[in-house]
């Protein structure tokens, strides 16, 4: 497994930004972005300072990539879909491949996901859940399916073999978009992939089961929201950051929770703008840097 | 009196993206530079998102100084010297003029500066101050002497009338370079200024006196130190803004504890960075607007 000094997850601005900073103090660094660093949706930018005419979001984040390979960072395109901590080491498990640093920047946005099923919120921690790393072993030798249509739900679904075997995916109308390699791992633990809508959640005090579009029930024991593809809050979530409204909680550093772990950008709330998500990218670099070389504080910078 | 709905203090990164976001969102802006947004001492900035290949300082000023004009902000050329709150208006007085405006950022950036002389720390507190306004009460009727050699010095010694008559100012060594609108003002007040080198401050339990390079002693029973040209936090001391070792105390919301001031950029500390001032400034803005707005949060924005 390669090794880095730093992985950044999210190529935007705040992503970006911090891969400036980490590469230019030598810091051997990977940055990982599901479009390759190149498929944000910005729009023009108008109020970005060094831009008076405006600049089109997707050029600023052009220019942001060849800058952080001017200066030795590493990029793949790949799709983040768990963080695990072993022997000292962050190891970040995308849809290709692992990858270990001793520090981690997540600047990964946010996506906002619809759910757009009845009586959601009334089973929600009675039998829906949103991380199988929390709860699945809530869930040992039970019924359970898995909501979501792409890469992030097989990974869920292939993480609940750990407690069970009776395990569906629901893609909720949508057509599935997971990759050949998750899709033959499903295949191996029998885990079926069904495309029906679901229009309902159903049960007494806890979860009994789903309602179709066809109005037939199916029955389970539980359900994991999967939908989409993985998010910061869902990345957050497993590893253990705490997370205030949806967001990453983070203090003046931009350090979370956990020991050399930050986090900038959209996916810590704020007002949310080019302009903060470069400067929160950039101190998110230079605290880590001090904390990886073992200084209390970074103001030596 | 000019009023407008906010003043911006400084025209370096910070201050211009603050600007780029009040002049955007229609709130009439002024900013205030001493160099008229052009002075800024940068060198080569090679981390900032947008410029690959590295963007000249000053450039970056420049270009900014186009931003917020293109946008309808007001610039000036001129030192603030003092602000002081007034019928729910803050008024900014410069070394030229008087503004007004119901909200502020200030973005003045840090100043060092560097005082070279003996037992300076024995007399803090103890007959050496930095702020007419807070302490001129103290030296009713006494003796002092005023250090410094610019603009900031003159207003110090012309405010110190209120309290005394019996004021010298002492350049240290330096050259004066004050306007001379100013220096009648001290001429009509009988204030003398005189460019002796200062060798050491003297006295027991209290300041007694200063030494110059002439071995000689001059009796005083008080100094203000007004060295250089008016920092952030001579600017913040003088409001009754809350410093923290030097520097502006802001929330995650670059808020001061003044409503409507809110602080960004090297002054408020941290890892001074252009990125991080320019992320501090938008920061700043949206969270003024809002506040001007009478809103509560600003992730309405």
């Amino acid at each position: 497994m390669k090794t880095y000094d730093v992985i950044v997850i999210g190529g935007g601005p705040a992503g970006l930004s911090a891969a400036i900073y980490t590469s230019r103090a030598n810091y051997k660094t990977l940055l990982i972005d599901k479009g390759g660093c190149l498929n944000y949706k910005i729009g023009r930018v108008y109020n970005y300072l060094g831009f008076p005419e405006g600049i089109d979001g997707k050029e600023l984040i052009q220019l942001g990539c060849k800058h952080i390979r001017l200066l030795g960072s590493e990029t793949v395109n790949e799709e983040v879909l768990s963080v695990k901590m072993q022997d000292d080491l962050y190891v970040v498990k995308t849809n290709r491949s692992s990858y270990a640093a001793k520090g981690l920047i997540i600047a990964m946005g946010v996506e906002y996901k619809k759910i757009d099923i009845n009586n959601l919120e009334k089973f929600e921690g009675k039998g829906i859940s949103y991380c199988v790393t929390c709860d699945g072993f809530f869930f040992r030798g039970k019924k359970v399916f898995v909501i979501g249509s792409k890469n992030y739900a097989a990974m869920e679904a292939l993480e609940l073999t750990d407690y069970t075997s009776d395990i569906t995916i629901y893609t909720n109308g949508l057509k599935p978009e997971i990759d050949e390699g998750l899709l033959e791992k499903l295949k191996a633990k029998n885990i079926e992939l069904k495309t029906q809508r679901i229009i309902s959640f159903t049960g007494g005090k806890k979860l009994e089961g789903i309602i179709l579009e066809d109005g037939s029930t199916v029955k389970c024991d539980g359900v994991f929201i999967a939908i989409g593809s993985s998010s910061a809050a869902d990345i957050a979530l497993k590893m253990g950051i705490i997370l205030e409204g949806g967001y990453i909680k983070v203090d003046s550093k931009q350090r979370t929770n956990l020991p050399r772990v930050y986090a900038a950008g959209d996916c810590t709330g704020g007002v949310r703008q080019i302009a903060t998500a470069v400067g929160q990218g950039a101190t998110a670099a230079v605290n880590l840097i001090a904390e990886l070389k073992g200084l209390a504080s970074a103001d030596y910078y």
